[in-house]
């Protein structure tokens, strides 16, 4: 538990490690299994364990059994806290989008839409059309490289 | 330069950093000397050093002489890119406060507001009453411990 009086400390506390965040955005797309995780951060065992246990032990993600009695495993869903990371998230892709040069043209870009009004949104966290919030239910995204696709952040 | 094709991930290669994000919180605050952003983060000169280099060479700070020509010295200004990772700060301090408890009663506390209808936001970078973007002229602070006191961020 952080002991600083500013807020933005006590969040860095908690999420001011690259491969924490990243941990999040890869459960935010749906990627919630062990193996997945780490295939998709190209991350070692003991650097993931940490983090996984980190973020649970901090009340952002919770273990969910899946696949039986018989070998029980987990994967990892996020909680209120965790879904709420979602705007720092969401700036930090802005923030790249927009003052580094992704080396593949146009690819991963992620265009937040309100799912509401069907919208691409100005702000990391808010409806700019139908000004609301743009909660965990409300948030879809489009992939530049399918932009096709319109993933639900509920569902994905 | 960050070669991921994840805008997140690009960002986190020059934001990735308690220190760094620290250290920008000091200059939006209106700490702009070495010394004053030391003694505000209880930080080594080493360590600012590095962070401060890093920033100015990735772009988000500049240096800026002042004190006259028989003992120039610099402050540090935030350039445009460095501007933008605003909602990145608001958004990290909206989750401190929610889900991390202050040790000292309001202490510290940012309240965003929007300096054109004078009403606080609920959003991290946008005025969810003039529905438009928080940017450096709109935004001010109010923090708990001195909540008389309106701060304009473009002047901090």
């Amino acid at each position: 538990m952080s002991e600083a009086v500013c807020p933005v400390a006590r969040s860095l506390d908690v999420l001011g490690d690259p491969w924490t965040l990243l941990v999040l955005r890869e459960v935010f797309s749906g990627n919630r299994r062990f193996d997945g995780i780490k295939a998709g951060l190209g991350i070692t065992d003991t650097v993931l364990s940490n983090r996984l246990q980190r973020l649970v032990d901090e009340g952002l993600l919770d273990r969910s059994p899946y696949g039986g009695t018989v070998r029980p495993r987990v994967e990892y869903v996020l909680t209120e806290a965790g879904e709420d990371t979602l705007p720092v998230l969401h700036a930090l892709a802005r923030w790249g989008r927009r003052h580094t040069t992704s080396p593949v043209r146009g690819g991963g870009i992620l265009l937040v839409e309100c799912l509401e009004c069907g919208q691409p949104s100005e702000s990391a966290d808010w409806c700019t059309t139908c000004v609301a919030p743009l909660n965990r239910d409300r948030t879809g995204w489009r992939r530049a490289s399918e932009p096709e696709k319109l993933i639900a952040l509920a569902t994905a």
